[in-house]
């Protein structure tokens, strides 16, 4: 992580002081890095990790800050992992600006080193993670989501880069694919699927704790999911199995977003009686287990069983 | 052009219907689309136009669309092109995401048709574009740009794509480079500069608009240029020239961005009086001059006819 580090510090400088200073910022106020780590990991399970690798992982952290920048314009928040977001500090202005910014960063960094089989892996998920927010949009204005909507925004949305991070990492050892079913192709294959099925449960269990009661309050992430009209999972679900007026009372509730505490409770205890809180999980796990499986074409190594543990821990963290 | 609006819309086009929806629009409220028709221009005067050619097209058109949608949030802007803008009619969130979608659309299909040399060419501007925006902000909040922080911007912002477009056609025609000196590499290399040359010219061009009093009334430009504390070629040239207290009393203006009318009639008159308009005349005037000489390079044809013609116009035009 530490030569990941430098790379990713060299690719976001310029010599534009105002880019420095957010950039600093950016370090500074840095998330847990899952992402790069994952090409680490994934490269790790297939050979031995080179600097393709780490500019490999420095492309997808770059795409995933200048997402994050975005975001925060998108929804305006003031707070990015406790700190003030840059859309905060320096308005939607430099947000922008610094989202482009990165992403041209992480795209001309990519073709003057010619690694076109990186861009190849990442271009379907820059289209992905903006079509799927877009069609979430679309999605929780008509209030009309189900689960097959879900499913394909989670992808989309969360899985899409996650999928992307392990393929890379297998493609950072196997640049070139010769045919269909040799070990490199198999490997990124591999990768790539335990990818988007790690992305789809973790977002999935994302999407429970706001469900999950601490103390009898009513959790945080659900409240805010429900004020943006985003319907997860767990309510789909409930919606899927009430009659007509009930259905016709819950959507309501939701859709007057702003509304009093209680609405969010009475929407909070439809779901818990509805057993889809476990019908969830079970979701999740499903998809985790899926993800442990693909990993079983890669050879055994402490890397594969790392990968493996994170499967695990995707959908049993509690925070 | 005919077959470039079909590409282009082909690019746009999605299964989420909002993007649809959207994507309408924009081909509704469309603009002069000079950057596809430089692309095809610049390709007919190496050769003929092949499918190759509107792919380029699509692909900076696309860029360019998503450079508006996005300046519309950046600057909050209400009107595009006599129209609502996508910012206004759909918010911050859609013009961010779309913006962000057009990007990845022009990537994947460029990444699709392995036409690698199209990003190698293009990746450049998307990131000096960004950054020459970032730059320019970073100028105007400490008001002291001159000259050649002047030209700096102009380029990265204006002509970095305009010079992208005529690259590209050339590239259409000769994808592959064999050696340093041959026809294809300094066809491509022509038009390159020949783009560079032009797009600086025309963005000079624009920044005296508003200093050309039409019927004794200022110009809107210089006036929301002022308000915006940009400062552009024909103030700059005054301040070089005035003496200290001038200096600071035209800045101290300035700086009160909102002022009243009056204010700006002042540093209009004080730019009159410098000769500072036939300086920046005389200076759009060397560019468009370099521009043509640049085109010297190609065989003598109509479409060659076609670009001096239009360095010629981009300075001349009144509008």
């Amino acid at each position: 992580m530490k030569e990941f580090h430098a790379e990713f510090r060299r690719a976001m400088i310029s010599d534009v002081p105002l880019v420095n200073l957010v950039v600093k910022y950016l370090i500074r106020t840095k998330g847990k890095q899952l992402r790069p780590m994952l090409v680490l990991l994934s490269a790790k399970a297939c050979g031995e990790v080179n600097e393709a690798t780490y500019r490999a992982a420095t492309l997808v952290e770059l795409l995933h800050t200048a997402t994050l920048i975005h975001d925060d314009v998108i929804d305006d928040s003031e707070l990015r992992r406790g700190f003030a977001s840059i859309k905060a500090l320096w308005r939607n202005k430099v947000g922008v600006l610094m989202g482009d910014y990165l992403l041209a960063q992480g795209l001309l960094r990519t073709v003057k080193t010619n690694e076109y089989h990186f861009l190849e892996i990442t271009s379907s998920a820059v289209r992905r993670m903006s079509e799927g927010e877009l069609y979430q949009l679309q999605k929780a204005r008509q209030l009309n989501i189900d689960e097959a909507a879900y499913f394909r925004i989670i992808a989309d949305k969360t899985a899409s880069l996650i999928s992307t991070c392990c393929e890379l990492g297998a493609a950072s050892i196997y640049p070139i694919l010769k045919k269909e079913g040799d070990r490199g192709w198999s490997y990124r294959e591999a990768l790539k699927n335990y990818g988007e099925a790690i992305g789809i449960a973790f977002q999935i269990r994302d999407d429970l704790f706001g469900f999950e009661s601490k103390n009898g309050s009513v959790g945080k992430p659900a409240e805010s999911d429900l004020k943006e009209k985003k319907l997860t999972l767990p309510l789909i679900h409930s919606l899927s199995l009430a009659d007509k007026s009930t259905k016709k009372r819950i959507i309501s509730l939701v859709k007057n977003g702003k509304a009093a505490k209680e609405s969010y409770r009475e929407v909070i205890d439809f779901v818990s009686s509805n057993g889809s809180i476990a019908y969830t999980r079970a979701k999740a796990e499903e998809y985790a287990a899926q993800a442990s499986e693909a990993l079983m074409a890669l050879p055994e190594s402490e890397s594969r069983s790392a990968l493996e543990a994170f499967a695990r821990y995707v959908i049993e963290r509690d925070h």
